[in-house]
């Protein structure tokens, strides 16, 4: 499977509420994004909006961003499992041209009608919109799951 | 110049803090989204991190969504005034492939040094990353503006 | 039907979270607290907690503010529809004294217990509070809608 | 002083990002729209963008909201200080009619440009806009407070 | 019963959306953070996840907090009635070394599965997780309640 | 020197606003708390409100959590850099007493008043508060960084 390079598709405009304390963006605004990306990354991909995080690898923050900086993310899938998708991720700083950090691995894993992983089906990269559900998510009652 | 079809390249998960109290997608969380698009793209185009909002046309809220769909926003650059930029805004639900808005001009001024709408020099899209800006903000404090 | 002026109801007070990175109110900020508003008086209005936005007309903002302004949100009933209701709104600076912007026509819809437009029986403004439903909204989860 | 009743003047409509993991409104969402409701009360009292919160007396929370609910705030001024403004809250539910909660006594300090409390000058609630200020707060960074 | 003396065991650093327009840390936002460890404490130890905010006793803002300070949360539980739990609260600011508040009584209530308060059995505190629920919270809709 | 059991501190209540789309805790919510606590951590341990965060070793998600439970973290320090400061951290679920993830190490780095990597001078953990900062921030202009 040909994995090569990333396409930057979101990107994002650092705002006061993005900061921490230092003015500078906090990391655990950063990481709320990336996990959002990822999460509709793996919906595309697998046809199915019950997907959760399973893993992340390593993460190195190289460098940061400040107050009215842009910075884009890039998602592309890596590895297709029977019950999970493997993508990696990049976020760049645009304004900088510096990388902000990387994450080789992150995995989502396909939730079934039963709350257990399930088999997708799927073993190779959509560049359309063909598995999107048609459906809006049958949302179970919590005390069910 | 050519204003073609749009692109759709940023995507939005609703979650339980994005709905009404109806449960569908808030009217204020997809016009905060979008008014956040159109600053970012205005910034890739006009090559300056300041740029504020100053015109919305009318919007027909056609469909909505619902917890867990996806939604795409795209934006095109549809006109280069000598200090603004006109863009045309589209946001589509990717579920039920149905659009939920469109806007035929958001216009957005480039601000100069001093504060007022100043020439951006520019009258055609740019597909590219050429004009970003490659400073962080001089963020002048209130009183001085 | 008596438009007459507006009167300013809501007030709010421009915080570090409210600003866009340019240091001045973010327009999706502003847009938001416009929807919340309007959402609000078409309910007390209509006497029915399922009411959404359908339209708005074009948006020209006029002036902005900075972190500490007090700014004030007025609407007022235009038109009542079979199922819809038509509001003015204006945002106004309290301490510039400055109109920030003017909405003509905001519309909402009154909806029914099958998520349809319904009927809602008024063609004039109560100044009272005798249309406020008496009962919490039967919330009916997302799948059967 | 005629302190008279309360004019409810700010209306919220319950969002489910308002609700406690009970479902029913967090009071931490509560005291925090209060607390910004007196900021704005006591600055258009005072004339001063600098006041902060001093004193609360004991909250009595003697009913609760629902996602949906419309609640309203009031607040009047019932004691100027030398530096102080005393104000009285009260929140209701308009749907169920039923009071919510009311805060005897709330106190505001006017704070000077050396950051300490200082004498605003006023003994008298205004009703009209008189007082408020009209130019932008000058923010002193940190550091020098 | 020994209350004897509050362990600090929640902080909280102030970030840019924590502050007033004023710079100084929102009243808002601290009173929501002490409500939100209030319920906690309360589930803990009430052993029942639905516990709600009845009464505070008055609140003393006797020094606040800057951008970048961590402040930190203490309760303890000083009462235990029938159905309800009183705890005492104090809010210090780790920076200047100095209190920020203190509330003498937060008292919440147990409430039952018929939306009532309800006994809870206890008389003591835990110093242990063994009262902590081992279920998810049974959330009824709200149309039930 | 010895890193022994984490002591969980920091206990977080999951409401709604902290749900993915799927109605179980969010991972981008989690994983801002995880860095939020992290860096208050850091800022006790090297007594400076400047640290960023550096890297974060992989996250394996084994379990979840939904509306209405508790969580615990707990933050150790096992490694003293000459300029950083590496933690292990764990997340719990108070309701299932099952484990959510863990982090064997989350490095931030002290940074200096030049904005650079900066000795801390501490090889040891403290368990008392001799290290924190006796001053706010002073907060430089992003300009000047």
């Amino acid at each position: 499977m040909d994995t090569g390079d990333i396409t930057f598709h979101t990107r994002k405009w650092v705002r006061p509420e993005d900061l921490n304390a230092n003015g500078t963006l906090f990391g655990g605004s950063l990481l709320r994004w990336i996990d959002e990306e990822a999460a509709i990354y793996a919906i595309v991909q697998l046809g199915n909006g019950f997907a959760v995080t399973k893993y992340m690898s390593e993460i190195n923050f190289v460098s940061s961003a400040r107050q009215g900086d842009l910075i884009e993310m890039g998602l592309t899938a890596t590895h297709f499992g029977r019950t999970s998708l493997t993508m990696r991720a990049e976020v760049r700083n645009m304004f900088t041209r510096q990388s902000i950090l990387t994450i080789e691995k992150i995995v989502f894993v396909n939730i079934g009608s039963d709350g257990s992983p399930a088999a997708h089906g799927y073993s190779e990269i959509t560049y359309d919109r063909d598995r999107i559900p048609g459906e809006h998510l049958k949302i179970v009652p919590p005390e069910d799951c």
